[in-house]
């Protein structure tokens, strides 16, 4: 176990390494709330961001990415079919869509727009909450707005119901994080409650892991890099902040100086 | 005197208490420029934020809000059209409507839109500056964008002649802030000048105002208590800042750390 | 050399004193990601922001501004559209008009835009990257998303080139920034690679340039100070800050303390 998790430490420092020498470019669709912040961070990690939404642009944007990127956090019809458009031109062009389904179960456009994009792009990653990924299997659970409250069933349950109903690897985010292809499982045990305390970490993670899918063709290794690196930074934020809103700041801090020596003697990771 | 005051603070004390534990649904359908500001003082200050502005959902998503705000700060009529159909749903289910009619006065499409939200829409709070205010009665005012310079009328007037017009409470913020409902009038004497150095103050006032109307049916309790804590915060921030930048991370913090005591040991309000 | 610049320092800090005193309103028609911080550094340099772009609104909404911004960094065809008739609008008042043409040369749809707006409105200054510029005028570079990675050409010899084609001023940012009617050259050395950490300093950068404008008629004059006063921010940022999240937030801070004092001892200018 532990050589295991040292081991998982290494690579994840590794492909942190290659990420900030390759500098992918991340093509954002994404919501308006925490759009300076997905940006921001993908920069803190060492990628390049562009949010570009027009219909009449996205195809031809996201041919210059490393990966694309689809969030439905404040979502309309049109934008989701930009989505869709984007989506497909980077599936022509073999480069991996990450999906957040932001809300999905909190209103019917929010899960038939998530469920739209999953039938007409293949997707690499969805990362969301327990409570987001019950939705688009069908399970029920209490969501108030974009906050899942309670949630039924168990939660590597979902994520593995959920990868073998799309064919793609889930992220679930929460206290303990799963990754999941159907097969390999991994878990990541880090990070703070003052995620859970500011707006969009949930979308910064999405980020994350979207940086480590434009360098690293494994999903499942790209979703625990992306999850262990946000975790890390949130715990080192919470060591240094006074509220939420010296967190904020410290979090994008804490990601740009995120290294291989705090990779290694921070990591929480298990593979099963 | 000392003693309503101490009175109204110990008040506000336990409406925050009551607060944070039903953490109630703001749905905000809002302007872009402090979307993410918004959202996380609605979650420093206990509440939960959903941010959705699609026609297709929003009438959906209120339901499940505890309250709903309105705030036309960057409108287009397609987004005035949204807010009156979630305004109307809200009204069906008993769910209070506060406005944020963010620079009326300024431009003929803020005043008229602001209008058409008061005349199809029972709001229950306006929170505004005095010239926006006046804007809305027909007082004339000098407004440079969304920031009123000078003022025709006295403030207190003229928010009694809008809560007499509109059939609401308003609250009126400056240097010192007005609440009445036309009846009761309570006066704030909290802030710093600081919060007039970054953008956005007006709006997270909004916010705070809305998270106590959820859990506060009196609306001029609500008002008051929202402002208060708008005030304490701000006084708090500008003690710790450098300038409005790490004011901006102070106010967060602020609001997320405001207690019994401090609000106690703070609050300057005036019932009269 | 010394005493042209010792003469320019304090020209750019009267030109900010007087800023300060007449507060002129800066209307931007903007991208969403980083409105926020456009708004804050807008107020930080002691100028007030209205952030507007209904079409049904621009027209009356410029005609009070000292100034208009059209920055296409998350454009929509619709959104071109109000930018050129509040661009219009401004050219028969007299105001100023200030282009960003943000990601030009990425897509068609940008260069296009950006194109169109210089064909129908007469812009005073372009602020923009060297790769934006030379897409402008048609030259090659590498650019991937918003970020420019490489160019051809010598970066002083575009930005002349791009003055005399569209006739205006142009202030090209970089290592060295160049600001040049074609006639007249500045140059200015001030700044850090931490502005280069975070997303929207380019965008902050033609915030200041715009402030400038709206005060001093001189564009290559108010096009330095704007960028002298973006470096010197920079550079008191970058010296206090732990990483991008704390340099955000810093770099507002240092905006706002900007005087006479800090200009004159750390203006790195060079006209020839």
């Amino acid at each position: 176990m532990e050589t295991i998790q040292t081991r998982m430490a290494d690579e994840i420092a590794t492909l942190l390494e290659r990420l900030r020498e390759r500098r992918p470019l991340i093509h954002h669709i994404t919501n308006l709330v925490v759009m300076n912040d997905t940006a921001n961070i993908t920069l803190a990690i060492g990628a390049l961001p562009v949010m570009a939404h027009a219909a009449e642009e996205v195809e031809e944007m996201v041919e210059a990415a490393g990966v694309l990127l689809l969030n439905i956090g404040t979502l309309t019809p049109e934008l989701v079919t930009a989505m869709v458009r984007a989506g497909r031109r980077a599936n022509e062009r073999g480069i991996p869509v990450v999906l957040d389904p932001v809300g999905a179960g909190a209103t019917r456009l929010r899960t038939a727009s998530a469920l739209r994009i999953l039938e007409e792009v293949r997707v690499h990653i969805i990362r969301a909450n327990a409570a987001e990924v019950g939705a688009l299997i069908g399970n029920a659970s209490e969501i108030r707005g974009v906050e899942s409250i309670a949630l039924g069933g168990d939660r590597e349950e979902i994520a593995r119901a959920a990868a073998a109903r799309f064919g793609c690897t889930v992220a679930v985010t929460g206290a303990q994080d799963i990754i999941t292809d159907g097969r390999q499982v991994a878990r990541v045990h880090n990070g703070d409650a003052m995620l859970g305390r500011i707006t969009g970490t949930g979308c910064m993670a999405t980020t994350l892991v979207a940086a480590f899918a434009a360098v690293e063709p494994d999903a499942v290794r790209a979703g625990t890099a992306g999850l262990v690196c946000m975790g890390l930074a949130g715990e080192r934020a919470a060591a240094v902040c006074q509220g939420p809103g010296t967190f904020r700041a410290a979090l994008l801090d804490a990601v740009a100086n995120l290294d291989r020596a705090r990779i290694v003697a921070g990591a929480q990771v298990e593979v099963g």
